[in-house]
């Protein structure tokens, strides 16, 4: 299987080129033929390797753009995967930064640049490959699979609960395997086991009617922005840890498994912060994998009132804002979560004074796979047999809602299996794909395919299956 | 004289149309015309009433919007004085909201209303007719007074403090009339006698060399908006007291007299706080009016940083920015009070964190006349001679730089006897002065002259006079 992938590597790059000369942006309305086209590169390609019941899955609203299906379910009794990538891509902007055309794949220094290469074009031709050669030799697939390559995952997948919604039968499988999702570090061989989740929303304090001056009115009446410093200051302590105990109070500590498994994992501190140009920071007590897995954060992304222009205007400003996302772990639920940051503040408002809350967005619970789960210990197995090192479990401290809308939807759990890499500028000018990964990533594909073909669908039924 | 100048009220009227179609807005180049119009009216006016020694004043480099200067100085012995008014208006703009054209005086209900009719043309006739009646009459002023009229109030000022150094000779004086600087309340007979200070600077936080993402990187590096948050409210205690003791500790506390002037003035909190729509807020244990008055304050302007649009973006941000100002009373030194901030700031920034101090403007100490000064107590006599009511001692939260720049240049103090009332909406549309200024204003200004003209210069010597 893997011999014939490899020997049908040019014809991967070779429909990469034409993916990534497929303009796909799907947050710029001009590009609407790119993503058409992306559509019809790969519906071609479905029906030429074989695949069934190819279609386009939209929400029972019938907007936005289209997710493609299409399954083989050749293997009573095998277990059944949800196969995802996505077809879409970010924004090219800057054109300018780019050392060569974004719509046009090309290999310099063992890299291949093009929009998508990365993120999420080649990954998933890696995986289709991987497929398709399983079908070209054996002529069916060794375990039951069903794709779904959605087309919204770089503007927030806000079609993708409807889509999971209204086909909720056709997409019901034993657990999901996305071939999206970065591999964390060129250096580790390395399965992703949970991410964070978050919650987001605004807060609008207001003082009174309009600004007022300063000099008449100075020492008299409150100011917005003093009320809102002091609001924000008292979600944390002056050491970083969050002065908000009730959202501390759910948290599931790590296990001693968690907390020897993180022991393994080769980290430098001062090597990952040195980029960032910033001083480490945060809760006393713990190391920094620590705090970006398995604590939660209650981080200000914007805050704004009165004159923020050139020069002074010296007002007393009556309004006052901030924009906030939470992340969040284990244990912990979103809205609650989120009510009791809120109820922490509304307890700490002079009288007199308004506060508002508004802009509730991106509630998702953190995610963390079973240990033991199936399909993670295949992927685990599959990684250490095709890289001959065993590879270690490591989390993210950002939020994948595909796992958590696939996990609340469908009740599976997903595994990242992708073979980009983190540091492969992908929401950014100059995106690569290592042409390593190409080799690597039909290797451990073959292999956790026919290593999920020996199990079968009975296994995922003890974890993690169908709730 | 009283019967003379109000006789030659309708002349008044006419000069204050003419100057007000003049329409000298300082800040709007396409204008410098209108400038032009009203020195040139003024310049008429003050030749044909036999002003000596008319010219204009610039600084030495020779720029900014020239001052106009006159002058009569008849009376060997007596008292001279500085009469200071400013020929420039604040911008019409929104020109919808004005009922009637800001460029053309109209009466309407006991109102002239136009641009510039109470800040300060109105007012500025009233003392020019007061001194052309007893011209006209005696052929001689009762003291020596020396005109100046300003072209740069309405934009800050800029170039009078060069002007008063560049003729500092030519200016001295005992003591300055301002003919601006509104009345507080039009049912209240009353004297300014302070004024607040003020201090301004910017304050920028840098914790990293660029945002980060909030669940690649939230808690782990510091958020400047959290460090931010922690400054701004580490300079208030929660009751609105200031928490920084390096600012309160040179503050002269009210003396006995002064609490005994301020319980004379009939004020209702309540009310004066309706048409903010904000609480009063304040220092525990003093009234609205001694904190207004009699103490300090530190007030954020404006604070920004990270994603302040529309929708979300998840950042740590990297930057902060704060603007704030400082109100300063008797006692405080500008610099070194400002600097007492700073230092207390640069105190509880963490480490690693850069913190900057920029953007300094507006050093400007309180002022407070002398109880006893001649020409204040010349003002209150004044006042209960052509009222019948005698006149409470008030002063203003906010900063009167006039004060400050003639006290620091010249060495005397000044006393406001405008004409104008602080309700007028003289830098907002349509702008009124009430016609029952005219009559009560020709009284008070002749009375005043008349009254420091049985002063002598000796009087003025002992206290307020040139250091």
């Amino acid at each position: 299987m893997l011999a014939h992938a490899l020997a049908n590597r040019d014809r991967l790059l070779a429909d990469l080129a034409d993916l990534v000369a497929a303009d796909s942006v799907g947050a710029d309305p001009a590009r609407a033929s790119g993503m058409e086209a992306a559509r019809s590169l790969l519906e071609t390609r479905l029906r030429d390797a074989g695949w069934n019941n190819l279609q386009r899955l939209l929400p029972d609203d019938g907007t936005g753009q289209p997710a493609l299906y299409a399954d083989r379910l050749d293997r009573p009794g095998a277990p059944t995967l949800l196969v995802y990538a996505h077809y879409d891509v970010q924004p090219p902007e800057p054109h300018d930064s780019w050392h060569s055309p974004p719509f046009e794949l090309t290999a310099r220094e063992g890299r291949l640049y093009g929009r998508g290469a990365s993120d999420d074009k080649g990954p998933m031709l890696i995986a289709l490959a991987a497929l398709d050669a399983f079908l070209a030799v054996d002529g069916q697939l060794p375990v039951n699979v069903k794709l779904l390559l959605e087309g919204e995952e770089e503007t927030g997948s806000p079609s993708l609960p409807g889509i999971l919604e209204a086909h909720r039968d056709l997409l019901s499988a034993d657990a999901a395997l996305s071939a999206d999702g970065a591999r964390w570090r060129a250096d580790l061989v390395s399965v992703n086991t949970g991410s964070r989740g978050s919650a987001g929303f605004e807060i609008t304090v207001r003082t009174a009617g309009k600004d007022l001056h300063s000099g008449r009115y100075g020492g008299v009446v409150p100011n917005a922005l003093h009320v809102m410093a002091q609001l924000v200051a008292s979600l944390h302590n002056p050491d970083g840890g969050i002065a908000v105990p009730a959202v501390l109070a759910p948290v599931t500590e790590m296990t001693e498994a968690e907390r020897a498994e993180m022991a393994e994992i080769p980290f430098n501190e001062a090597a990952f912060l040195a980029p960032t140009g910033a001083m480490g920071f945060g809760e006393p007590g713990m190391g920094l994998l620590e705090r970006l897995w398995y604590r939660p954060t209650i981080e200000l992304n914007g805050m704004w009132g009165g004159h923020t222009g050139a020069g002074s205007k010296t007002v007393i400003p009556h309004e006052a804002h901030a924009k906030l996302t939470l992340r969040l772990v284990p244990g912990q639920d979103p809205k609650a979560t989120m009510l009791a940051v809120q109820d922490h503040l509304r307890a700490r408002i002079p009288d007199g004074v308004a506060l508002e809350f508004h802009g509730v967005r991106g509630l998702s619970a953190a995610s963390a796979l079973p240990g033991d789960h199936p399909l993670l210990l295949a992927s685990e197995a599959a990684l250490e047999a095709t890289t001959g090192v065993r590879p270690v479990r490591v989390r993210i401290g950002a939020t994948l809602p595909l796992t958590e809308i696939i996990r609340r939807i469908l009740g599976i759990d997903t595994v990242m299996f992708s073979f980009s890499t983190a540091d492969e500028d992908y929401h950014a000018p100059n995106e690569f794909l290592r042409e390593s990964a190409i080799d690597e990533g039909l290797a451990a594909w073959v292999d956790i395919l026919a290593r999920v073909g020996r199990q079968s669908a009975e296994d995922y039924r003890r974890t993690g299956g169908p709730e």
